[in-house]
């Protein structure tokens, strides 16, 4: 079995099927998972999806939206549709899919559909809307098993079954005492296998792994992946149980975490959406390039500075591309090798000082053989040993620092409490240009003049 | 409740509690999770390791190995202790977990290891060592609980329990025929809620979502994540049920991959172990460096040809750096924005095509805004106007060509089946660097000499 991919001839047989009317397109439809039809939506125009929502019953209508991307703008999709179907497809939604599409419509938009519900759904949503996007709280689905730690063995798998009616999975069963407030967790395999006159107050596991409402969704993602957890219970300050947020939310904080981070490293800012628009690509990267200009302005102002030495040598100005550009490249290598490194594990001060230099040492000795590369250039091209010297000596020098400051400078700001990705190439590449100028033009007016 | 960071606390703790004699650290260790342990072990010294393992029960002991990260060589910790215990710890690992474990080990060590478990154990673990590491047969589990559809509710839940006795925790049950062939899935909470006559044959999911051992684990990864799934099957060629793979590994493949996407990116092999030492780092970007080395000679060598024009106008040379540093920077920019969309979703030829557009029109308002702050410095700190108009147009048409090249290069390789993300920041910062120069140069040569 293979995930599916959009393909051409998939969205071709749609279009197809579209043209040539309802029963066509509703017999297609049968051969997809409304998880592979949110993906054939990237490839069709807005009012194709329109019709083909229109189509489907509300449970795979529902379930179509829940997976649809969120630059095909599924709330946009939902806000159109005619109420009673729309009404219908809401309350099929989990409710924090539901809340996931609802809070990107504006007030307004929002009133308009749940005002519609009844009145249990929209207040669960209402509720959901509250909690910012990024916490425990944003992330939760309400909707959970839960049951009286009082309850005997009969009675509590009768209320699992009733409670799991209109869930599609579950993976742990909650234990709440009458208040509501969390005990702990047990298993349906437990309570299964328990004697028939056992309570559940004995089977419940009570040093179960929990996370508050405005728990970070960064550390729900820590949490779910260091234990191994499918779901991991949300509480607020009472202890009482609001919800549970499940691996699968998880994966996504982790795919979205992860393209920040490649953002960030990259110097963009990690608000910008992957298929936002020209004008918000401007916003996001204007600010970053304005800022590497000012650095540019410095390490330009390295080169004015030996402005006499260019005009008497000027082939120096073909090698300072070389030395600048290869400081930048070995630069993003330390770089990423060290943030990636920090944001997946802890290190110890002992840890971080051999990291650094670890970086020395690779630097020394890429910039020794690359050097090495470029003196035999000088020597045999330009025809000038002392010329060569001197590149190699720039070289190896620049690598150094591109290695202690790609590695050092992430593991300072982390340890004052500042993101390492903020150590974006911008930053690094100032380094590395500064000193690969002054390497390069210092030594040439001592050696070369 | 928050996830368990490395403390200096914490390690001295544990340091003065091995140093006070065994009643003390076995106390302290019952404050600790083993995962928690596992964290704890990155700051503890190999000897300290070993006690500690020794102090704890297998079913602990198995625990904190198959949580150990990689860099703290969990797989030499169990080579090194007595057989008897060894083999203890691994009857009570996951197949998977050992598997990996004594994959690292060399042929000898692992025979070692090996020939003193039970017939059973040895044999599971020695077909697991078969599949390669990065397939669905190298990262799932055999323990699974699977019934024959031919049974009837009651002895499919006696069933389900006598499996699950030695599992931690099980998501889905799996229906296999009189030969093993895997037929569907079904959910216990189904079996519970069915009627007392009911077969499993009745109750089963056939279309459920399975995988052959030889599918990429990406493609394993994909299918988990686009379906929302606890756990997938895995089987071989005839359909014959072998094992699962879970949504934990999933996660730990995630965040793998993303590794590879941010390493590659920035030139800097896939390969490299985030904590390998120096000599494993230089195998991994020397050959990355000397084709940077390369691509920069071409660059210089635009440098060269316009080397009267330098000599003649040496700030022309500060001005360089500046133009090629934008264009580098801008470039990488456009290039994670596009790699990291690409990775996540499919694009249309149609949605690629605006993607490059969008970017050619980002590198032109980015390239004539920061044009025009250079164009002022050159105006009131060179008193150039000229030169100014020439800087304008350099730094535009080269953050053009940033953007043109950072969207396009990827999606192209894309097109063609090749690994976008090797495009890295390497290759595309070559175009901006030849591009910049020529511009700058090439105008410069026409209009101020």
């Amino acid at each position: 079995m293979h995930s599916f991919e959009l393909d051409k001839k998939d969205v071709q047989k749609v279009k197809a099927a579209l043209a040539e009317g309802q029963d066509a397109i509703e017999t297609l439809l049968r051969d997809y998972h409304p998880s592979e039809i949110a993906i054939l939506f990237e490839g069709l125009e807005k009012e194709e999806r329109e019709v083909i929502i229109n189509l489907l019953d509300s449970a795979q209508a529902s379930e179509v939206l829940s997976e649809m991307a969120e630059e095909t703008h599924p709330e946009e999709l939902l806000l159109n549709l005619d109420p009673e179907k729309r009404t219908g497809i809401v309350e099929e939604l989990d409710y924090d899919d539901a809340t996931d599409l609802i809070s990107q419509l504006d007030k307004e938009e929002q009133n308009e559909i749940l005002d519609e519900l009844n009145e249990e759904d929209a207040s669960h949503i209402r509720s959901l809307l509250n909690y910012p996007e990024d916490t425990a709280g944003g992330l939760m689905n309400t909707r959970v098993i839960k049951i009286p730690a009082v309850l005997y063995k009969k009675d509590a798998i009768d209320e699992i079954i009733r409670q799991s009616e209109d869930m599609e999975e579950f993976y742990t069963v909650y234990v709440v005492d009458q208040k509501d407030i969390f005990q702990g967790i047990v298993s349906l395999k437990d309570i299964i296998k328990s004697r028939p006159e056992a309570r559940i107050a004995d089977l419940v596991v009570k040093d179960a792994v929990f996370v508050h409402h405005d728990t970070d969704q960064e550390e729900v993602a820590r949490l779910i992946s260091q234990y191994n957890l499918s779901s991991i219970p949300v509480v607020d300050q009472h202890m009482k149980l609001l919800g549970r947020v499940t691996f699968d939310d998880v994966i996504d904080v982790l795919e979205e975490e992860n393209t920040e981070d490649i953002l960030k490293i990259s110097g963009v800012s990690e608000d910008e959406e992957l298929s936002g628009n020209w004008k918000e690509a401007v916003k996001s990267r204007l600010p970053w390039l304005v800022i590497n200009l000012g650095t540019a302005f410095l390490a330009s102002s390295v080169v004015r500075y030996f402005e006499p030495t260019i005009a008497r040598i000027a082939v120096l100005s073909a090698y300072m591309t070389i030395i600048a550009g290869m400081g930048g490249n070995a630069a993003t290598q330390a770089l990423a090798v060290t943030v990636r490194r920090i944001s997946l594990y802890d290190l110890t001060d002992n840890q971080a000082y051999r990291t650094v230099l670890k970086e020395f040492t690779v630097g020394l000795i890429n910039g020794a053989v690359t050097g090495l590369i470029v003196f035999l250039f000088a020597l045999f091209f330009d025809m000038n040993t002392m010329l060569g010297v001197v590149i190699f000596l720039a070289m190896t020098g620049n690598l150094i620092i591109a290695g202690v400051t790609g590695a050092g400078i992430p593991l300072v700001l982390k340890r004052v409490g500042i993101d390492p990705a903020i150590a974006s190439s911008i930053i690094i590449t100032t380094f590395t240009d500064v000193f690969g100028f002054l390497f390069l033009l210092g030594l040439a007016s001592q050696l070369l003049l």
